[in-house]
């Protein structure tokens, strides 16, 4: 997400303010709260923002389409510690659109909806230029208690599951075609076939004190954790989790492997603030709270590298 | 909506079908219910489908845009005799989008929600080539009942809240630029700015048996509460509630006042099957419930009128 479209967000968020009774917790979140512990989350995937439909028939299907926009939904949840309940799912298509889409489509979101135990009990169905799947997800708050963005403590560690940059690596083996590496096929299914952490979500619960889902990239979200918990994090570049074969795949594409970990948006994975020594299984140990505002990400020597959009470089 | 559409979301229903634990009403009524009484609809206003850029200045505003597509979703709420609770919006954009636009339909979003004690309480912004309304209603089941499509009983009467064909007419007017006459700027507003009967849908939980809104047209609506129900429906032409000037305005326009009371959608008015004898405030009785299925109009005459889409014929 872009600048502006922050900015965008915060001027809705200022019209729909107030104090709304019967609400638990209002937009600004991964999720929103209705009481009694009612977690709703809303999520669009665009044609030729989110998918394309080259794609189909060279590397994905409309299943993964549609699985992966379940997810994207689910993920929300999954920050939350929330246990999914339902899903509504509200199509556009263009006029003349195949059955095989709408079908594929259905399939794989069916399939991420059984897996979940949060059937599909709404939906709508209108004509639009771009296919977009726009997705609620309804779930519910297990022991009186939820994941928030808000909460981290100074002295926290970081920790985030499975591995960072995966999805976007696939997403550049999609878009320059670069299917013909031994491991090409595995990063292209991390962005098509995401799983969302529910699971982890949950375990946490009453252990990590704030937590996101890497939906924009590692720095962003670590930095919307920041802002909404009012402390700054250090990141360790060389603890960052990488998957097997991602330094060489992405050294192939000409791409730089710890930039796509650490700006890599989609990988669906949570960062979780919690005590220093907390276990928490299949997470790594990334970085540290501090006192202040704002992310820093440190290289193997100490030395802060400084972040832009679509690039980073070494500096002091 | 079209033919096509219906078997579309017939098909994408089997896909989402299964005995979902917690879900007290799946897919196939104007909303679904999770236990315990979350009731959740979610509907879409999409550019050059549901509104067109050239109203804006002529006729309409973008506050208009946005009220009217939260009314339409919270019809679903009304239309299930459900309390409204929260919003969530899900907004597609076009790149350049100015802050007017966006601004602009948060104001008219947000005067409906808090008049109906629906607080926006999440959303989602995307890039999309369409300007899109993506709005998801949560509701509450009240005194543990709701109005579904399914329960008509063969002798009960139909009736409807306020009048029907004044959005279609205004449409009318609003594309065909027809606003010189005295009354269209009344008509306009009855496209633009409708109401959902969220109040008569509570007041009639537990007299009317049956119940659905507006939006496709009084004759497919009727159908589809038929349908759900396992009955048919006779509308009388005669006692069709229309507004004033209604008539005279659809004229001028060389639009058939009738059709566009049996046939044009978006009034988001509720028709109900309850006793005969029932006392509905603001509401006209219009016809019956009958054995078998499907929907007959009869003329002054007493014969039948056939309808098709986008007309009508006297026969028989």
């Amino acid at each position: 997400m872009e600048g502006g479209e922050f900015e965008r967000i915060a001027r809705l968020r200022a019209l729909y303010a107030g104090a709304h009774e019967g609400v638990e917790l209002d937009t600004g979140d991964d999720a929103a709260i209705l009481a009694p512990g009612i977690v709703l989350s809303v999520d669009a995937a665009v044609e030729n923002v989110h998918f394309r439909r080259a794609w189909i028939g060279h590397g994905a299907t409309w299943e993964d389409i549609g699985h992966r926009a379940a997810v994207a939904a689910l993920s929300d949840l999954a920050a939350m510690g929330a246990q999914p309940r339902a899903m509504l799912q509200a199509l556009t298509l263009p006029e003349g659109t195949p059955d095989e889409l709408v079908e594929g489509i259905g399939r794989g979101f069916a399939r991420v909806a059984r897996a979940h135990g949060a059937p599909v009990i709404g939906g709508n169905l209108a004509r639009g230029r771009d296919v977009t799947i726009t997705t609620t997800v309804v779930g519910a708050k297990v022991g009186g208690t939820s994941l928030m963005r808000a909460g981290a403590r100074v002295g926290d560690a970081l920790y985030v599951t499975g591995e960072l940059g995966a999805a976007a690596l696939g997403l550049a083996v999609l878009e320059t075609g670069g299917r013909k590496h031994a491991d090409a096929e595995r990063f292209v299914r991390r962005f098509l076939a995401p799983l969302p952490r529910v699971a982890e979500g949950l375990a946490v619960l009453g252990v990590a004190h704030a937590g996101i889902d890497v939906s924009d990239g590692l720095v962003q979200d670590v930095g919307h954790l920041c802002d909404a918990s009012g402390v700054g994090a250090e990141l360790e570049v060389a603890s960052l989790p990488l998957a097997r074969g991602h330094a060489v795949l992405a050294a192939r594409l000409g791409r730089d492997p710890v930039l796509l970990a650490l700006t890599g948006g989609e990988d669906f994975e949570l960062v979780l603030a919690a005590p220093e020594g907390a276990v928490i299984a299949g997470a790594t140990r990334l970085g540290r709270i501090v006192a202040g505002s704002g992310v820093v990400a440190r290289g193997p020597d100490g030395k802060p590298i400084r972040l832009w959009a679509g690039g980073f470089d070494h500096f002091g």
